[in-house]
C-alpha cells in the first residue's frame, strides 16, 4: 500500500460536498472502539487516528468517498457505531474514517425479511420490526447503539445465537450491497453464501453499503434471573435449558458468583455468593420454564413480563461483552477471553483449574445445530506472558479461543482467510486500502 | 377388572340424552384404527370390538358416560379419529367406546397459545390459528383427518418435530383436563411437567376432554423434494439441513430409492434410482436453502410455494407413517419399524447391513436439543421371528426401537410406567376401567 499522503485539503475541497470532520476531538473519538477492554490492544492502538471523517447520506456518496480513496490512495475505514471490541475500525494507518450512521434508512421491512442501509441502528430497527411482528435474529448487548452493518462486518453473534446460531450460519444474512475500491468504483451484490466474504472481515473487502437480512418471529421476551448454590449446577441448568426444544429462549447466560458482584445495578436480585442465570425466555412459555427451574432447584429472583422489561434496562445489558463492561469499571485490571468450550466437562475443567484467576461467564449458542457453552470468561490480568499461557491451556484442553486481543482478522476468531476472500479483495480493494493492517494474508 | 356385563339395553336407556351408535357396521368401523400396518397386530386384534358407541358434546356428557361406565364396571376406550398405527384406541375388552370427535370446540386462540377441547381437528385448527399467524407446533401425517387429544394421547411428534422436539418435551403440552373414573367421576386439570402422566397414555389415565397447547409462528412453508445420487448423501444432507440453524424448517424426511417407487402420485419428481429428501422450508430461507442443496450437489424436482401447495396435497401426507401407508398399498407384505439411530454411522451400517429387506425411511427430529435421525423404516415381512431379529439387531447395535408391533404401551416406545404414572392411574381409574389390557405395569 502506498500512501501519496495528499494535501488534505484538496481532499476536503473534493468531499465538500458532503459531511466531513475535521475537529480533532471529534476525530479523536471516532478514530476508537473498545478496544481498551485488552491492555494488549489498548497498548497497540491508543495513539491510532484517522486523518478525517466523512459521513456520508447514501451510496451515492459512499462511491465518491471511494473514489477519492482510490485516486489518491488515501486508507479508508470504515465505521458504523464503534462498539466493537477488537480494534476493528482502528485506523491503523490514518486515512478517512467512513462514518455510517446517516445512512440508517429501513429501504424495506417485510414479515420475514428486511433491506436495510448499513447503519440502522439495530434497536431502532427492532422497535419498527416489532410493529409487524417480527424482530431480529441476533443482536449484540450493544444493540441500543450498534449498527446493523457494523455488526455483520466485525462481530459473531449475541442474543437470539441460542436460537438462530452466528452470522457465519448460511441464511442469517441474505444479501450484502459492497462499494469497491478500485479503479472506477462500483457497487457488487453479494447473496447467499457469497456474503461470507463480507461478514466479520471487519470492512477489509469493500464498503457495505445496504443489507438484506431475516427475521424472527417476535415472542414477548420475558427476562429473568435464577440464582443456584453452585456453578456447576447453574452451568448445567443452563445446557438443560438450552436443550429445551419446547421452551424458546433468546438469551441463557450464566455469571459465576465473583462475577456478580461486579452487576451492582443488580444487586438486589444477585444474591451475594450465588451463580446466577440471566435470561430471556418466551412468556409463553413460563410456566414449563418453571418446571425446569425447580427441577434444577433454582431460586428466581428478577422476573420481568416484556412489557415490564421494556421500561427499564434490558438484562441483555449485564450480559455477553456488557459483563465485561461493568466489571472493568470497577477493576480495570480485569480483561477478557472468548471461548467455545463445546461442553460442560470443559468448562467444570477451567472453573476448577483456574479459580478467581478466571471468572466464568457462560453463553450459551447454537453451533451447527447443537447448543454449545461458550465464554467470555473474566480474566485478571497480570501480564501478556500469563495471558497467553492461560489462552494455551484452554486450547490444550480442548477449548477454542477466539483471541480478542489481537486486531489481525486471522488471530481472532476466524483463524483462516479463505483463498476466495483473498481473491475477492484483490478485486475490489487492488490498493489494499481498506483498513489496512488487519488482514494478515493481505499483508 | 370384573365387568358384570349388564343388560346393554338398560346403559342405552341411562345414555339416552346422548348422542349412541349401536349399529354394527358403524361399530366395528369405530373399533379400528391402524394397527393393520403390523401384521402381528393384525392377528392380534382384528376381532376386536366396542359393545357401543357414546359421542359426546362437552364434557359433562363425558362426566355422565364416566358415571354409568363405573357404576356398571364398564370398559371405556376413548378414540378420536383412530387415526393411530399400535391399536391404541382397540377395544380389548369391549365395553363402550368414546368418539370424541364431536368436542371440537376452539375455546380460545391467542398469540402463542390455545386451548381446545380434546377432538379439535388439527388441520382445521391450523386454519383458524394461521389467521392470526399462529400454528401447531407439530403434527402427524395425519393431520388432516386426526384430532388434538388424539394425537398427545396417542402420539409422539411428527412435523415440526425438527424444530421443537416431541410432545413430551417439556413446554409442548401446557395442559389437560382429564375426566376420571372414580366414583364419583370428577375433572381434574394437569399443568406443566404433571401432563405426562396423561400424554401418550393411549387414553388409560383419564378421559382428556381439553387442553392447552402452545403455538408455533406461522411461516409459509415451501414444499420441496431434491433427489440425490446416493443414499448416504442424501442422508447427510438431512442432517445438514437440520443443523442448519439459519434455515427454518419444519419436515426434513428423507427416502431410500427404493421406497420412492412406492408414492406413485410423486412419480414425476422422484426420478428413478434417487434418494430423495421431502421437506417443508421457509420461504425466507429458500435462498440459503439452494445454496446448501448446491453444496450437496442435490437437485430440486419439486417446489411448491406455501400458497401453492395449499391447494394440493401437501408433502407431508408423503412422509412419516403416510410412507408405510402408500407402499402397502402397492404391497401388503411391507410393514414397519420405528426407529431412533441417533447418528448417520448408524444408519448406514443398517443400509448396508439389511439391503432391500429394511428399506430407509428417515424422519429428523429434535431430541434434547441435537437433531438427530430417526426412521420409519419399510420392512419386508416374513416371519415375526425374523422381525424380531430385526429389531434385535438393531438394538444390539446401539439404535433405539420404538416397537409399533405391540399395543402394549411399555413394549412400545414410551418403555416403563413411571411410578407417579401407576399411583395416577390408581387414582383415575381405581377400577381399571381405561382401555384395559394396554398397560402392563397395571395388569
Amino acid at each position: 500500500m502506498t500512501s501519496l499522503t495528499p494535501s488534505w485539503n484538496i481532499i476536503k475541497t473534493e468531499l465538500s460536498n458532503l459531511e466531513i470532520i475535521t475537529d480533532p476531538l471529534q476525530i479523536s473519538k471516532l478514530s476508537l472502539d473498545y478496544y481498551h477492554f485488552s491492555p494488549i490492544l489498548n497498548n497497540q492502538l491508543q495513539d491510532k487516528r484517522g486523518d478525517l471523517v466523512v459521513r456520508p447520506n447514501n451510496e451515492e456518496e459512499v462511491i465518491q468517498i471511494a473514489q477519492t480513496c482510490v485516486k489518491y490512495k488515501i486508507p479508508l475505514t470504515v465505521r458504523g457505531a464503534g462498539t466493537g471490541n477488537y480494534g476493528q475500525c482502528i485506523p491503523l494507518k490514518g486515512g478517512i474514517i467512513l462514518d455510517t450512521t446517516k445512512m440508517n434508512r429501513i429501504l424495506s421491512l417485510d414479515p420475514g425479511t428486511a433491506c436495510v442501509e448499513t447503519g440502522v441502528k439495530m434497536a431502532a430497527f427492532d422497535k419498527k420490526a416489532r410493529e409487524i411482528g417480527w424482530e431480529l435474529r441476533m443482536a449484540p448487548s450493544t444493540y441500543r447503539t450498534a449498527t446493523i452493518g457494523g455488526f455483520i462486518a466485525g462481530g459473531s453473534g449475541g442474543m437470539g445465537s441460542i436460537t438462530y446460531g452466528q452470522l457465519r450460519d448460511r441464511g442469517n444474512v441474505q444479501s450484502v450491497r459492497v462499494v469497491t475500491l478500485e479503479d472506477d468504483p462500483c457497487v457488487i451484490e453479494l447473496r447467499g453464501d457469497e456474503v461470507q466474504q463480507v461478514t466479520h472481515a471487519y470492512g477489509t473487502n469493500g464498503i457495505i453499503t445496504q443489507l438484506e437480512i431475516p427475521l424472527a418471529p417476535a415472542y414477548p421476551w420475558a427476562e429473568i434471573i435464577v440464582a443456584f448454590d453452585d456453578f456447576m449446577t447453574a452451568a448445567r441448568f443452563g445446557q438443560a435449558l438450552s436443550d429445551s426444544d419446547g421452551i424458546i429462549k433468546k438469551l441463557v447466560t450464566i455469571q459465576a458468583a465473583p462475577i456478580c458482584r461486579y452487576l451492582t445495578a443488580l444487586n438486589d436480585y444477585l444474591p451475594d455468593g450465588k451463580d446466577c442465570a440471566l435470561l430471556m425466555v418466551s412468556e409463553y412459555d413460563l410456566e414449563a420454564f418453571h418446571d425446569l427451574v425447580y427441577h434444577y432447584q433454582g431460586q428466581i429472583t428478577y422476573l420481568k413480563t416484556a412489557q415490564e422489561a421494556s421500561k427499564g434496562t434490558s438484562l441483555l445489558e449485564f450480559t455477553w461483552n456488557h459483563t465485561t463492561l461493568h466489571a472493568r469499571n470497577i477493576d480495570p485490571e480485569l480483561t477478557y477471553l472468548q471461548t467455545l468450550y463445546f461442553t460442560l466437562e470443559k468448562v467444570e475443567n477451567f472453573y476448577h483449574y483456574f479459580g478467581d484467576e478466571v471468572m466464568i461467564h457462560l453463553e450459551f449458542l447454537k453451533v451447527a445445530g447443537k447448543a454449545i457453552p461458550a465464554g467470555l470468561q473474566l480474566v485478571r490480568f497480570t501480564t501478556e506472558e500469563r495471558l497467553n499461557e492461560i489462552i494455551d491451556y484452554h486450547e490444550e484442553e480442548g477449548a477454542a479461543i477466539a483471541n480478542p486481543h489481537t486486531y489481525i482478522l486471522e488471530d481472532g476468531g476466524r483463524k483462516v482467510i479463505e483463498p476466495e476472500q483473498l481473491a475477492f479483495k484483490k478485486l475490489v480493494d487492488p490498493y489494499g486500502l481498506m483498513n489496512p493492517g488487519k488482514m494478515k494474508a493481505w499483508e
